[in-house]
């Protein structure tokens, strides 16, 4: 980091208003937020003490500047640290947190700070929510898949044997901090997989914003301007979603774009990371929706093609034969498929595509259709 | 029961309806509810599945009667047995509901029906809320005190090794029913416990009705028009408070009435049944309000007596030396209210009255006057 770090200007911040009526929030979107998060917390929750919930790795990096900037601005602060990995996502941690929430003495206008990736925005986003029936809550994501899809829209919750997320509470944030700089600490393969859930945007509703990433992608994996426009478009389109339909009863449901797919192929690697993690799953999905579109005759081949061939440039898997280890077969992929929706007489919920930026809810897509695709696409190598 | 049971009139139902926007909902009392149930969930919520969750006690005196009535509305419904008592109340068998629900294969449009009394329902309310970030939710409490009081206004939860109901979520029923029947099994003590919270709404701003239940409280205990008047008089007294302050920012506190003394002495005995119950401590401790806002001159000592008169007519304790082995010395309890209650710099938050029907939230009373006059009041015998 060079000395111009220091004489950043404010102007450098990106704010996202997200409009839900009472629960209404900003995200605030730039370089060196977090070190500066204690003034913004103290200019907008005066007198509020805080309890950072991070994850060991995370912690470790960046909760020392965090809670530097808090005591310099005179807020009280304690660390909840949990275990990284999807695996904290479980009861037994939700209790541990919510523990110490209580143990630490904070009240209901306190402020839970979630400072980490997705598992623990969704975690500490929870235990906000049930401590004292609803406590304060800041979002501090650290990862590119939180900061433009997590932790924008108020999903939090943990995991059940029955399934992922299937526990938990919409619960808006008070306040998104997306602290660019952060993603300066993610590896390769984890910026890559937030970046699927950024082309995903565009392929959902906002074809020029897929042109621009197609032209820019190097900037935003370079950090600066390019990064902080990515980011801010995407939570834009998040945020207008869910502002339509904060609780998934409609349209947000456009968001899974490329999720069912995505999801069973996690389910069949038994979401192990080393193997496919989430955005890696999203973009394989993301793939095979538009190349089912064209087979289904919605979509034109080159869409389907032009979108596969950025999420490869960028070096995303675009088909199921790159996961190592194979995805086994047709069957499997059906019934990790009919775990994660519900089948209704045959009939299935899809998200496809007439075009790159015309994605819409397919309510009544025959089962045997999708199992003739996915044939085809064992087949692919 | 006599013959007439089965030509009871629907219109024997009293409806009051709970204003909150698009979270408003009915509570319906009166005869006959919980046999009937089937029907009345078929017509208002057609096509859902219902889970029951139940204790061992009520489970076995109610739940068969209500599952004939669902069967017979054509409702796939599953039952939910939990240990009756407050240890009920913690995080272990929360997750042991949430896990029963979800391998129930429950989608978020179906129903979890609260089937007991109040620990039955905060524990089923607080699952509802959080099994895919919120189910459909109905209570059919089974005690008065449930009745008058936990079921009206989403109030969910468990209780924390820091505190009772430090845990939950305000979440919503789409629906009460509160069969009065039912509260023809409890004994006459908890009964008498949950009358304490239906005098508490004469005390807090009704001075009409609590002259009426000075009148008519034999008909409460007894059952039949007067017990439901009393109900639904509660309920909707409750119902205001609640829709005014959803979420206890404001005069919701009045619902507080008795309760930070109340809390010291269960606290203080603690929370052995055997010795004193919630209403009981809310019995003696809206007394000692009364008694309180007289020595600091805000009340006639003659409505101090005048309250605590009826409820000794009607076999509630009005003094903690009513309560089997004392409860300790001047200390014990000032410690145990400052636990209940954040004191800042010597002042606490109390709900005192200026007479029957009176009373109001004083935010700034003193410590030492507090503790000077429960020096007196231990000495009473």
């Amino acid at each position: 980091m060079t000395s111009t770090a220091a004489v950043r200007e404010p102007d450098a911040v990106t704010r996202v208003p997200v409009a839900l009526a009472e629960r209404s929030y900003d995200i605030l979107i730039g370089s060196g937020l977090i070190a500066r998060a204690g003034e913004t917390i103290a200019a907008r929750f005066p007198g509020r003490a805080v309890a950072i919930v991070t994850d060991e790795t995370v912690g470790a990096l960046h909760a020392p500047a965090l809670e530097a900037g808090l005591s310099a601005a005179g807020i009280r602060h304690h660390r909840v640290t949990v275990p990284a990995g999807e695996a904290t996502k479980r009861f037994a941690m939700l209790e541990e947190v919510v523990d110490q929430l209580l143990g630490h003495r904070l009240e209901r206008g306190d402020i839970v700070l979630a400072l980490g990736g997705g598992v623990v925005g969704d975690l500490a986003g929870f235990a906000a929510a049930i401590v004292r029936r609803g406590m304060g809550f800041v979002q501090m994501p650290t990862s590119l898949l939180a900061q433009v899809d997590s932790s924008v829209g108020g999903k939090t919750g943990i995991n059940s044997r029955h399934g992922k997320n299937l526990i938990g509470a919409f619960y808006q944030p008070g306040l998104v901090l997306a602290d660019t700089d952060a993603l300066d600490t993610l590896s390769t393969r984890e910026f890559r997989a937030g970046y699927a859930e950024v082309a995903k945007y565009g392929l959902i509703d906002d074809p020029g914003f897929f042109s621009w990433l197609e032209t820019n992608w190097r900037g935003v994996f370079q950090g600066g301007r390019d990064r902080v426009h990515a980011i801010a478009t995407s939570c834009r389109a998040k945020a207008a979603v869910v502002a339509r339909d904060e609780t998934e009863t409609g349209d947000r449901a456009l968001l899974n774009l490329g999720h069912t797919f995505g999801h069973a192929l996690e389910a069949i690697t038994r979401y192990d990371g080393a193997r496919l993690v989430h955005g890696e799953g999203v973009a394989i999905g993301m793939c095979q929706a538009f190349r089912f579109s064209a087979k289904l005759g919605l979509c034109s081949p080159d869409d389907a093609e032009r979108m596969a061939a950025h999420l490869k440039t960028v070096g995303l898997p675009t088909e199921a034969a790159a996961i190592p280890g194979g995805v086994g077969d047709v069957d499997a992929l059906m019934a990790a498929i009919a775990q994660d929706k519900k089948v209704a007489r045959g009939r299935l919920t899809f998200i496809l595509a007439r075009g790159i930026g015309q994605s819409f809810i397919a309510k009544d897509v025959d089962a045997a259709a999708v199992r003739e695709f996915l044939g085809e696409e064992l087949a692919r190598r």
